[in-house]
Formats: structure tokens, C-alpha cells, sequence
């Protein structure tokens, strides 16, 4: 046992943050819910989103089992060479973050079924008490995520002291959340487009109109895509961070693993403050009470890391500086998103207008403005790594690492409150759903759509900053990669680019982002046409339903059914496929390969997914921004185009794009779990 | 003076491909020209693409006439440490190389236009004869280029024995490649676009209709984009992949520079037999005419280099492997392209089919596709370059990059096939042209349409291949950047991924190829909206014209016009911000940066450069499959869809993708005639 101040502290405000999410879910579930039918779809919705989960839970834990058996083998170190105990630490840490992680899916799936109708409901008292029930419902999420990563971090380095047993923690959230994200983001984008082709451009028909046999997916999908998928992969992040800071840390002293746990526990503080000071006035803008939470919690986070770095004389002002600096880039890179993405900024303004002369000009004119976002965020990344080393180096050999980790955990610090952010989101757009298909009256919908749209512009935001992050932290998990491998060789290792086996494995590392996001994209286009095919077949089939005849029913579960069947066919060859090919390559070219394969996947990773993320934010608020009456308006040749841009948008920015994010996490960690094998075997290396 | 067998012979076989691009430049020359009106319509193309040229090259001269004097003041040592006569000859030789380069841009063009109408009368005699005069056409064009660079190589080498001045020649190759390829591109797709979508798809009227006012600007395009730029790219390879092995080599010893000029001599002598029989039968199918002649020249490619190999004692056969090796991975990665485009292969067949779901699939499954067919190319590069350096490093220290650069050698060696084969197709399309606005008659358009599909495939072939060919290169332009780097500071240098700075630059290297491409694809973007409203404007106020009333005529100049003036404005803002970052990066953080930058900026560039490549073509090809009557047809809502694919294909596969393979070696380029000054002063470096 191995009790310290900031590994105790860490636990402290985990059970604290744990006491908020469940005062939280108290709160939102004791708020009523309107009268009307509002109930019984929200019912449909909430049993869709279990099915889902359930089923792809189902296949997972044969996948988490068949992995834990290969942890049981090889790590930390073969079996062959003894020392069996260590390796049953490993496959046990590793089956307990995947099943936190599962965990933490069906918990936000829970809140977010419960909230969203409260939401819609409250929105008939007005905007306050609606944006309350749709964030706090959200920040039940963003409180679990963090507090379980931390809570689970502080204890295995209070009973174990093994940093090793973080990162097989670490792989087995990721291995989940890779899944997760992937299975939930085809499902959500499957319903999505099917939804908004047969309805919004055949019919005319609003979104969400009850008819519409794939609306209750639709909704099903905001729930397992956006509220699960995105806390799986912020979850994944945050905890990598650590896992990444902590095996660094270990090779330094007690003090710098007292610093990772101290800046996480601040952090995961700050947010909890500013969760709970979040509040929006009656006529009041929620878009700007979501990032005004955002820059206080920030500012808290500052503030209270510099007072500890100042009150404790063995931490080292420089550290903290890498972490206020990693903090810092996050939020620009943020912004960045936000201006690529904004509805009232140019990129947008531009391509609302290039949707005029058609369609081939609106995905031209994203394309290229998706190209150009990436510059921005990149460099900033590169800045806050170059930066954070360079703040550090002084310290001394191995500290320049540690400080870009710190400055990885100084950016995931707010993470709390980026995921209360991001699970409103969904919120609030079922709550539209629910609004409109319950009838809850246009003051309602108004109210929601309000609501809806700060919603959008939160998660521009949160996803730029989710991509930052996990830029960051795979860099860390590059450097802790590296540090697993010089202490199993004993030797100073460096990946050298002339060396033609490291600059092999970065051409073939930087290829598998663009092949997971094609598979994904691929599986979404043939569920979607799948889908649209049955909701023909029940318009064509069921009389009266297009017509809207009181009491005609579409079926609903038909559509929820093609999306579940069809996302767990499609989630695992994409991930299998990024996992063995990085055993391949390992086993080919050894760990010098392996360095230059993890470099180009997080090269091109951080390229595609900021491309394919702010791409697809532009063609949606391009479309929003053409539907509020510019450039000819709603029905326009120009809104027809826009909606084109939009469903191509999609699968790029909630599919593909986000997917990307864990798909680099988890390259990064097998290639840590893995590296004692390819320093041993390996063809070439 | 510094004789030697095979610079001299370098020198005759340069000599016999300039006497035979005179003999085919003289018998296409002599072929007779149809009656009608067609004569004065090709000449109208010439005009325009002479105009064009003339206007570029004006602007270009001034850019060339600024950065000779930059070079007289740095290169290959700063004036004010001494050598100023060093410095002339590498000013000298840097102008000598843009200037060959826009002469061969000028030489293809003449030929081009001069052979489109001739190929386009011969068709009314069949179509052997008709292939004849567009191949023969685009010989000149590969033979002209080749022996053009190889000769100046060779002589700068007699000359001076500096390769230096070859890195300087090539320079300038490059430099002027790069805005002729990224202005012309954006010259070719604003002219295509504007003429499909008012003609084709407002219209109705068929491609080529002379009533479009785009219709003759569209034909220049193809004349100034494709033939001069492709002709510009490959020069620019060819000459880069020159100047890389003989800096390489010029540190290992005599021997290794006479392989360098023997196996580039023994390329060219093939693609000299290859092209002196390629032949097509009467009833023959001309695109495996095309494909026979580049493995044909292969074949003896591989023999000759082996018989020399062999017969000189001093050569080494692992030398010989790697330059087999790197032609062998050109060929596989030109037919993998052939794979993911060809319109009888599954992933047509699939995007074809998701064009019957409208344009939002047509865009997602053929990106998606074009993402999978990044992965075996790259591999294929990775393969070559792994290959070559292991094969050749049992030779001792500094012979793997030896090897590299060597594979690029091979992979180069039948270039002037290549080009052939490339210019072929823009002639042809041409011919196709000018017999559909001469009214040549259904025979002739049958045969035109054949020859035209034919250099369809063929084009997807050799843009794989020319994209490959600029990856070996410029990995092996890194290992020249190295070799001067460690000249000049007299230390051995690595470029270590764990460095900061060479992170730094990797990331900053990643976002050039995506700021370069989106700016060529918003300028098509722009000026194919300005040109669509010139033609609207055309169609209104000319009386007679949409109706095709005999004797009334589009404005034809006015379009050419529009074309040549924004293509001109937007050429230079793209290639100065991808020099000026390249100077700003290692000026920061000095050769270490800048050995990441280049790293970074190759596998991004690559990515890029083959997504759009093969999405693009894929888009193409699944149109005319469509067109061919397969899911629904012409006419149908799937063929509107693949249309909208198409032209979102077009900048793609035609402005930013094949651009971007020059702008990979300019940067390489820019980074080896700096490395002095970077190694002397730079921020961090």
C-alpha cells in the first residue's frame, strides 16, 4: 500500500464527483414529465438505446475476454519467463477499464433516456429550467467519466505502485470505447441519414415527424453515438493521459507521480465547481453558458494547480507551466473548430453561398475549408508538445516527455466539464425530437430548438478539443512507448527517420486511419440504403401512413433493429483491422518500425479527424445557416445542395472522424502492451 | 572535363530520343487535316493555349528572375564566406533548368495541338491510323522531357562534377513544374466544370457541343493541364530523382555516379524502343496497346540494366536489385490504381451502384474507396524503399540511401514511356473534341471515343505511377537533405522522432499538402462560378444560340479569358505559401525541424495525393460506366449523381492531386539548397 496526499486527494474528489452525478440524477429524475404520448416514446427510446447496448455489449465481452487471455500471456512480460502474478494484475485491470468503461456507457445512456424528455417537458415553464434538465443531465455523465478514470488510476497506484498496470487499464477502455464508438457512430448515422433522406428531402416532411418509421432510431442513435461513443472516447483520453504520465513519472520519482495525480485531481475539482455554478438566466444565451463554463472551469484549473505548485516546495513551476500550457492550446484549438464550424463566421458564410451553383460546390468548398482547418489545430499541437518540452528539458534527461504528458493532462484536466458539454448536446436534440412528436406546442419547439443549436456550436468545440487531446496523449504514449522498451532492452532507444524500418512503419502507420474510416464510412452506406429500403417498404406497405391517418403507426423497431444488426457487423473488422496490422508490423520490423507506425498514425489520424470533424460541422451549419432564409432559403436549389453537403458531413464528423480519436489511442497502447514481444521477436527489428 | 562511358553515352541516347521526337513531331506534322471547319477550331485551341502560356511564363519569369538572385546570394555556400563562382553556376544552372522546363511545356504543347486534329482526321481511315497520330504525338512530349533532363544532368556532371548544380537545375525544374501544374490544373477544371454543368447538365446538349462557349476553353485546358503540367511533373521527377542519387552518390566514389547515368541512360534507351514500336491492329484494342508498350519497355529495361551490370566488374547486383525492385513496386502501384478506377473492377461497380441513392452516397463510397486505396501504394512505397535499403546495405556505410534513391532511379527509368502514354490521352480527348465540333460523323466519334477511353485507363496507370515515382524520390531527397546537412556541418545527423522539434516539424510538414490542395480547389472553385455565369450570361444575350441557329457563335475568347486570368491569380499564392512555411519552419527550429517537416509533408502528401487521385478517377470511370447504360443509364438519377461525383472528382484527380506531388518536391528541394543556412542559423535548431 502506498498511500500519498495527491493519490488520496485523487480519490476524494472522485467519490466527491460521484456524490454530484448521483445528486444530479436524483435531481433530473425527480423533475416531471409532461402528459401526452411525450412518455411512451421516450420509453421507445430509452428500450432501443438498452437493446443496442446489451447486444454490443454481448459480442465485447468475448472480444475483452479473448484479449485478457492474451494479456494473460505476454504482459507485462511472457509467462515463459515467469512471474505469472504480475501478468494476472494486468488481464484483471485490464477487464476492469473495459467494464468501467461499459459501465460509464450505460450510465450516460440512463441519464440521457431520462433527461431528454424532462427537457422537452420543463422547456413548456421556459429556456432555464429546460437548458438545467438537459445539462445536468449531461454532467451526470461528464462526473462519472472522470471520477471512475481517476478513482481507478489513484487506487492501482495505492495497491500496486505499477505504472504498467495503468496503461493494461487504459488498453482495456480503449478496446471498449474503439468499439463503442465505432458501433454507436454507425448506428446514429445510419438512422440519421435514412431518417432525414426518406423524410426531409422525398417527403418534405420535418425532422423528427412521427411517420417517419426511422425517427425512434434516429433518437436511439443520438443516445448510443453521441452520449455513449463520446464519453467512451473522452473516457479513453483521459484515462491514456494518465496512464501515459504515470509510466513516465515512474522512471522519474514519487514527486512528478505526485504532480500527474494532483494536476488530475484539480482539474476534476475545477470541474466539478464549475458544473455546479453552471446556469443559464431566463432569456439568457445557453451557447454562452456552455463555453462560460468551459473558460471558468479553465480558470479555476489555473489558478488552483499554481497554488499547489506553489504551496509544495518539491513541484516544480516549469511542470506546471507545461500543463497550463496544454491547457491553453486546448481551448484554441477549440475555438479554431469554432470558427471553421460557426454559423456566423465565413467558412460557413462561404459555403452556404458556394451551395447555389449545386451540390459538386458545397462538398468542393467544405472539402477545402476541412483541408485548411487542419493547419490551425496541428500546429497548435505541435506548439503545446514543442512548448511543454522545451519548458521542462531543463530538469533534466527524461523530464522533456514527462512534461509533454503533463501538458496532455493539463488539456484533459476540464474533461469533466467538456463531457457535461458534449452529453447535452444529444440531450437537448432528443428533447427537440420528443417536443415535435409529442406535440408539445411551437413555444416548445422553439424553446428546444434554441437549445438544439448551442448544443452544436458546444460540440464544435468539444470536438476540437477531444482531437487535441488525444493528439496530445498519443504523443505522451509515443514517449511512454519508448520508455517501455528501453526498460525492457536497457538500452537508449531512438527512431531515427533515415532508418528505413522506422520510415517504413510511418508510411504504413499513417495508412490505417484513412482504412478504419473507410470501413466505417462503407458501413454506414450500406445500412443506410438498407435502411431506406425498409422505410419505402412501410410507406408503400402501411395505409395511411404517409398520409399521416390519426392512429397509423409506423414500425419503429424494424428500423431499430437494421441499425443495431447492422453496426455490430460492421465494428469489428474496422478495429480488428487497425489492431492486427499493428501486430504485423511490430512483428516485421520490430520497435523501431513500431515508433515510426505509431508517428504516421497519429500524423494522418489528427489530419483526418480534424479534416472529417470540421468538414462535416461546416456542411451541417451551412445547411442550418441556408434553413434560417439565406441564400434563397429552406426549399432553395441551394438548401437541396446543403442537405447533400450534410448527409456527406454525417458519417465524416460523427462516424469516421471521432472514431479516429480512439482508433490512435488504442494503436498506441497495443504497441506499449506489445513492445516486449517485438523487442524480443521480430523479422527485421 | 570529366568523361566518362556513360555520362557520353547518357549524351548519344539523349541525342537519338531528341532525333526521334523530331521524326514523329515531323510525321504528325505531315498528316493531312480533314476539310470543314475543323482546321480553324484547332487552331483557335493553339491559340488559346499558346496565349495561356505565354501569360504564365511571363509571371513565372519573374518569380524564376527573384530567386536566382536569392540562390546567387546562398547557394551552395553564403557570398560572404567566399565562392561567388560556385554560387553563379548554381543560379546559372537553376535558370537553365526552368527554362528547359517551360521549353518542354511549350514543345508539348505545340505537338498536342498540332497532333489533336490530325489524330481526329485519321480516324475517318480507322482507327490504327488515328492511334498512331495520338501517340505518336505524345512521344514527342516523352521523349523531349527525358532526354532533355537526362542530358543536362549529364552535362553538368562533365562540366563540373558538382551535383550541387544538379539539386540547383532541379530546382528550377520543380519550381516552374510547380506553378505550371498547379495553374494549369486550375485552368483544365474551371473550363471542364463550367462546360459540364451549363452544358451537359443545364442544357442537355452532349460534351464538345460547339453552342457552349466553354467548349473551346475546355479543350486548351486539357492541352495546358494535362499536357504541359503532367509533362512539367514528370520532367520535375525525373530531373529531382536525378539530382538526389548523384548527391548521394557523389559521396560514395566514381563507380556509383556511372550506375546512376548507365541505368538512367538504359531507361531512356528502352522507352525509345518501346516507343518506336508501339503498334495498334486495326481491330485492336488501343488501351492494351498502351499498357503492352510500358511493360514491353520494362522488360528491356530490366534486361539491359542487368547485361551492363554484369558486364561491368565494378557494378554491384545488388545496385542492379534496387533499381528492379523500384521499377517493379511503379508498375504494381500503377495497376493498383488501374484496380481502384478501372471501370470493369469491383470498386466502379460500387460506386455506380450507390449513385441509384443519390449524391451523398456517390461522394461518401467513392471517398471511402479512394481512402482504401491509399494503403496498398503506400505500402508498395514503404516495400520499395525497405527493399532497396536492405538489399544495398551490406555494401557499407551510406549506400542504403544510396539504394533508395536508386529505386526511384528504376522506378523512373521508363518515364519517357510514361509521358508518352499520358500525353497521348489529352490528344486524344482533344481529337474527340474536334470531330464532335467538326461534325466528322459517328464513325469517326466511335473510333475518338474508343481512342479517349483507352487514355482513360491508361492515365490512371501512369498517375499511380507518377505519384509513386515522387514518393521514392523524395525519400530519397531526404537522404540528399541529410547527406548536405552532414556536409556541411561535418557531423553524422539523425532525425529522431523523440526530438521535439523533429515532432514539431513533422506536424507543421503534415499541413502543407492540405492548405496547398484546398487553396488550388477554392480557386477552380471561383473561377468555374465566374465562368458559369459568363456562359449564363452568353446563353441570355446571344440570340439564337441555345437553339443552335446555323451561323450564330459563342464567344469563345471570352471564356479562355476567364480561365487564363484566374488560373494565373491563383497559381502563385498556393506554391509561395508551401516555400515561405518550409523557410519559416527552418529558420524556427533548424535542420532538425526540417528533417520532420520533409518526413511529415512526404506521408501526407502521398496520402493526399492518392485519395484524390483514385477517388477522383473512380468517380470518373463510374460515370461512364453509368453512361454505358448500367444502373439506369443516361439520364437517370443515378447518372445526375455520378455527374456531381465527377465534378467534385475533377480538381481532385486533375488540379490538387497531381500537384501536390510537386509541391512534395519543391519543398524537398527548397530544404536541401537551404540546409546551409538552416545549420548555420536557425531560433531552436
Amino acid at each position: 500500500m502506498m498511500w500519498t496526499l495527491w493519490t488520496i486527494l485523487s480519490l476524494v474528489v472522485s467519490a466527491l464527483a460521484i456524490g454530484v452525478a448521483v445528486y444530479f440524477y436524483k435531481w433530473v429524475q425527480a423533475l416531471p414529465v409532461a402528459e401526452g404520448n411525450i412518455d411512451s416514446i421516450s420509453k421507445l427510446i430509452r428500450k432501443g438505446a438498452f437493446t443496442f447496448l446489451k447486444r454490443e455489449y454481448r459480442i465485447l465481452t468475448v472480444f475483452v475476454g479473448i484479449v485478457s487471455i492474451l494479456l494473460l500471456i505476454v504482459f507485462p512480460s511472457p509467462v515463459w519467463k515467469g512471474g505469472i502474478s504480475e501478468n494476472i494484475l494486468a488481464a484483471v485491470s485490464y477487464i476492469a477499464g473495459a467494464a468501467l468503461s461499459a459501465l460509464a456507457g450505460y450510465v450516460g445512456i440512463s441519464i440521457a433516456t431520462l433527461a431528454n424528455v424532462r427537457s422537452a417537458s420543463a422547456a413548456k415553464k421556459g429556456l432555464a429550467p429546460s437548458y438545467m434538465a438537459g445539462f445536468r443531465g449531461g454532467a451526470v455523465m461528464g462526473m462519472a467519466v472522470v471520477s471512475t478514470a481517476l478513482a481507478a488510476a489513484a487506487l492501482l497506484q495505492i495497491l500496486t505502485g505499477n505504472a504498467d498496470l495503468v496503461i493494461a487499464f487504459s488498453f482495456g477502455a480503449s478496446s471498449l470505447a474503439l468499439f463503442a464508438k465505432a458501433g454507436g457512430g454507425i448506428f446514429t448515422k445510419t438512422a440519421d441519414i435514412a431518417a432525414d433522406l426518406t423524410g426531409k428531402v422525398e417527403l418534405g416532411i420535418p425532422e423528427d415527424d412521427p411517420r417517419n418509421p426511422a425517427v425512434i432510431a434516429d433518437n436511439v442513435g443520438d443516445n448510443v453515438g453521441d452520449v455513449a461513443g463520446m464519453g467512451a472516447d473522452l473516457f479513453d483520453s483521459q484515462i491514456a493521459s494518465l496512464a501515459a504520465a504515470l509510466v513516465i513519472a515512474a522512471s522519474l520519482g514519487k514527486v512528478e507521480i505526485e504532480m500527474v495525480f494532483c494536476f488530475s485531481a484539480l482539474g476534476l475539482l475545477a470541474s466539478i465547481i464549475g458544473v455546479l455554478f453552471a446556469r443559464v438566466g431566463p432569456s439568457g444565451d445557453p451557447g454562452k453558458a456552455l463555453n462560460g463554463g468551459t473558460l471558468l472551469t479553465c480558470g479555476i484549473f489555473a489558478i488552483l494547480t499554481l497554488a499547489a505548485t506553489l504551496l509544495t516546495p518539491e513541484f516544480n513551476i516549469r511542470i506546471w507551466g507545461a500543463a497550463f500550457l496544454g491547457m491553453l492550446v486546448g481551448v484554441i484549438i477549440g475555438f479554431t473548430s469554432e470558427f471553421f464550424t460557426g454559423d456566423d463566421k465565413k467558412p460557413v458564410e462561404k459555403v452556404a453561398e458556394a451551395c447555389k451553383s449545386g451540390p459538386a460546390f458545397t462538398i468542393l468548398s467544405g472539402i477545402s475549408y476541412g483541408l485548411v482547418s487542419i493547419m490551425p489545430s496541428i500546429i497548435g499541437i505541435g506548439v503545446a508538445a514543442l512548448g511543454a518540452y522545451k519548458l521542462v528539458e531543463p530538469l533534466g534527461v527524461g523530464y522533456p516527455m514527462f512534461g509533454i504528458s503533463i501538458a496532455a493532462i493539463g488539456m484533459l484536466s476540464i474533461v469533466g466539464m467538456i463531457i457535461s458539454n458534449d452529453a447535452y448536446g444529444p440531450i437537448v436534440d432528443n428533447a427537440r425530437g420528443l417536443a415535435e412528436m409529442g406535440n408539445l406546442g411551437d413555444d416548445v419547439l422553439e424553446i428546444t430548438d434554441k437549445l438544439d443549436a448551442a448544443g452544436n456550436t458546444a460540440k464544435a468545440i468539444t470536438k476540437g478539443f477531444a482531437i487535441g487531446a488525444a493528439g496530445l496523449t498519443v504523443i505522451a504514449l509515443l514517449g511512454a512507448f519508448q520508455e517501455i522498451v528501453e526498460s525492457v532492452t536497457g538500452e537508449i532507444i531512438s527512431f531515427n527517420l533515415m532508418d528505413p524500418l522506422v520510415f517504413f512503419g510511418t508510411l504504413v502507420g499513417a495508412a490505417i486511419p484513412a482504412v478504419f474510416s473507410a470501413m466505417l464510412m462503407l458501413g454506414v452506406n450500406r445500412n443506410s440504403q438498407l435502411m431506406v429500403q425498409e422505410i419505402h417498404r412501410q410507406f408503400d406497405t402501411i395505409e395511411g401512413l404517409k398520409e399521416g391517418k390519426p392512429g397509423v403507426m409506423p414500425d419503429y423497431n424494424k428500423c431499430i433493429d437494421i441499425a443495431t444488426v447492422g453496426s455490430i457487423k460492421e465494428l469489428i473488422p474496422a478495429g480488428l483491422t487497425a489492431i492486427v496490422i499493428t501486430l504485423v508490423v511490430g512483428f516485421i520490423g520490430g520497435v523501431q518500425a513500431m515508433g515510426g507506425y505509431l508517428a504516421g498514425n497519429i500524423v494522418t489520424g489528427l489530419f483526418l479527424a480534424l479534416l472529417m470533424s470540421n468538414a462535416g460541422g461546416l456542411w451541417d451549419n451551412a445547411k442550418k445557416y441556408i434553413e434560417a432564409g439565406n441564400c434563397g432559403g429552406k426549399g432553395s436549389d441551394a438548401h437541396k445542395a446543403a442537405v447533400i453537403g450534410d448527409t456527406v458531413g454525417d458519417p465524416f464528423k460523427d462516424t469516421a472522424g471521432p472514431s479516429i480519436n480512439t482508433q490512435i489511442t488504442v494503436v498506441s497502447l497495443v504497441a506499449s502492451i506489445t513492445a516486449t514481444l517485438f523487442a524480443t521477436f521480430s523479422i527485421f527489428g
